[in-house]
């Protein structure tokens, strides 16, 4: 381990609030957070109803700039109060926090009518803010864990699904070519995925009778291999939750006997006393 | 526990019919309530409907009153045969009772062409009647325990879904910006959430290529993701069903301790030899 | 056990050919009836379609009463060789047979052009025959036991999936009332159905804000809780896979220790020699 | 095992190069090819956008041609570096070489308009080059095997929907009748698959209250028993990941027999002491 810069007494405060949560002001800081996430969120959400940009410019432009000056004070206190700033900055939290920051401030920088996409793009950007959520839900730890196990196989699933969707969507442009929803293959495989998938938008949909039982074809085959990745994840969770043996590792120091039940005092296999 | 103020013998008689279903009686008197609850809800349906209402107003009026003075009788009989009466009042089926049976009373003091929605609002109360229903199903007890065990997991895999839906919206926004359905945000989460979850009204859907591809991505990955509630509640049920510990019932004469190993010959608490 | 009937040879015969398969003759039968009935089924599709029946008229008319003539054969055929006839008759293939032969007789005896829509509906009963398709799959016993266990459970979700349904589409019609898809509540149950079941035809759908929030809502349920009906049939599956341990019930003549090795010669505990 | 024709020194090392990934030299090439498969692949896609083949005719002729010729190499070489070249023609991956790769020489050796939708098909042959990618993936054999190990069950069960599909179709076609989407049985079938799979295109929907209450039958029916595939699958997966047989690795001394059971002191086959 590297030589660690000694924290200040007052470091080390402001590191018991601000990243733990055993003391009510560590509790209450999470909390504060939380809300501003949340508001900032809904804010950015409304922004993007013309109705309501139009009406509140202002307020919505003030709201922003009280939560971008609130998550920057909370930016530049995570790392003054850590050891290692740069593992915080690097780490998945510190870009998240960083990114749904800074448009604010490149917004303010290059004002210009003819960069409007770029900077719309760049203030939705704040939307990441959502993810700043997560670091407060304990629980999710162990569902990504469960995924992740179970990638390898569920990628393997999915990429099946899309080789099936290529060649039935080929298929489908073949039969269905002179109709709307099909005109080229990069749509029928779309409308593959759509169907597949068991979504179903029905913006395009199959005219021709071969068209139709070649898509039966398909939902029939959608409907049953949902079954897989669902058995895979199934039994990657059952594993983990299969009853060990409730024995301990106790050895009996007269006949060697093992698998003593836990709580167990005298040998079930010699009688002889064991050891605590 | 609290002295309990004593049931005369007319109450308790009342009390085994109403509460309990062992007695003839008691079996009717379930049926009774249990028939009046679902014809009570179908007219709340088809009181919606109309042209039922139209022509057969005073009919649908009178029919409710018949069931409002039903259901009163019971909400009364039920406080007086029950030692504590203020526990039925503030439990689940007492709400469930005083809520589907105030409104037709509530209707009939306030009178007014202008508190119409208000009104309409509290007559479809009534329909929650059919959670009256419940209270005769047992198998539902289990379900709900099921559910409960993995609750935690399934609100932080919903709160997930959310976050994707919140954050493939704003993309959508973005791409799609110009087109119907993606004006805003709100609107481009809800389609989202119909895609994610494999509905697919198909009253929004993408239309350019990029979108359709981001599209594709989300019904692919909703199509995946069904698999992680489906194998916590899998694994949750599973579990219970599982073998036991691999302990006989054998009980030492000596100290009568149980659950000993198979095989175990002498009890592992004090020693003492174990009866084949 | 009554006293049967005794079948004489050509009777014995006859019943290995028509109820049995493990001579040719009655893997010949079984592959001809099987072909016999796909024509029919397919047949009576065919039939449905106007532009067929205008031009091909004749044919399917000919076609339709060799096929009766086949069927009837068959039901008379399988009456003569069975010991209790009744048993048969009763039976649910017994019934499926008649049923599905029955149909062109009555059609021929009642011609009348006011009794057209009747006609039509008995016609359609000729689908039926695909049922007969069931006899030959073996597989489908174990299906069919493994849906009847876990038949009560899958019943009480489905009624909860009813009572969610009955409230939440009592909800959208007093949210969304007047617009077209949610006029009256049965309508707005059944968008409710179509949407909690991922359906979501679109014919139907929100367009408040607050109806839409709703929506999303009943999606996300039913995108979660279709995990329980899932969870329940997998439980259900596991526990008839569970390995049971590999031993078998001998008891040793000299020590009565139990749970030995399946092949075991002698036993593991006291080295007597175990019984064949 | 026939007398195989013995390998020259040049196959040999061909040999490891194509058909191993053991050697860098083996690993570039199976990269090569993937680029190549994949960059096809698209092509193809692209080429059936009107706008593209518009513009880019000769490019996209002379890309296809060069793309043609590699894989003409690469099917000679791995005829010409194999012991016995028959396996490899008529294995799978040698109909899909061949299968993906004629087309463009049978395009060029008819070329009449006339026959434009015959060449249109056979050159959309060329998109199963995409199987071609199914070598390089490992997990995929494991997940075959799962879904061959259920196929039986899943089999059933699909045959199951039919019969559900055909019988509810049927009874659609004669409620629904004289709406649009339900002109003929097989339209009504077309319809019930679309809907049992949760797919809901809405391109045909039921108008008839009747109508709409069969088919809110359907689709609880459709959510329900989509447990039963996964309760398959995920059975099939858990059985594979179950703890074995509850033996130890003891060898007996006497007879070397092995897989006594845990705590056994003698030998069940020659009754030999164990050793601890």
């Amino acid at each position: 381990m590297k030589k660690d810069k000694h924290l200040k007494p007052w470091q080390q405060k402001l590191h018991e609030v601000i990243y733990e949560a055993d003391t009510p002001a560590g509790k209450l800081f999470d909390l504060a957070i939380l809300f501003v996430i949340v508001i900032s969120v809904i804010l950015v959400m409304l922004e993007s109803v013309t109705a309501y940009i139009m009406e509140y410019a202002h307020e919505f432009y003030v709201a922003e700039w009280i939560i971008t000056i609130i998550f920057t004070v909370e930016y530049i206190l995570r790392i003054l109060c850590i050891k290692r700033p740069k593992t915080y900055v690097l780490s998945f939290y510190g870009i998240v926090d960083l990114l749904s920051t800074l448009p604010s401030y490149i917004g303010l920088l290059v004002g210009g009518a003819n960069l409007l996409f770029a900077i719309r793009a760049l203030r939705l950007l704040r939307v990441f803010r959502i993810l700043k959520v997560t670091r407060y839900i304990g629980e999710s730890q162990k569902l990504i864990k469960a995924l992740k196990n179970s990638k390898a196989k569920i990628l393997v699933f999915l990429f099946a699904v899309l080789i099936i969707c290529v060649i039935a969507g080929t298929l489908m442009h073949l039969v269905e070519g002179g109709n709307g929803g099909f005109d080229n293959i990069p749509l029928s495989i779309y409308w593959c995925i759509v169907t597949l998938t068991t979504v179903g938008f029905g913006d395009i949909a199959p005219i021709t009778p071969l068209g139709r039982l070649i898509a039966s074809l398909i939902m029939i085959m959608g409907y049953g291999i949902i079954a897989v990745p669902t058995g895979i994840v199934s039994a990657e969770y059952s594993k983990s939750y299969e009853t060990k043996t409730p024995t301990n590792t106790q050895v009996c120091p007269n006949c060697n006997e093992t698998k003593h039940l836990d709580g167990a005092e005298y040998c079930h296999n010699c009688s002889h006393k064991l050891n605590e």
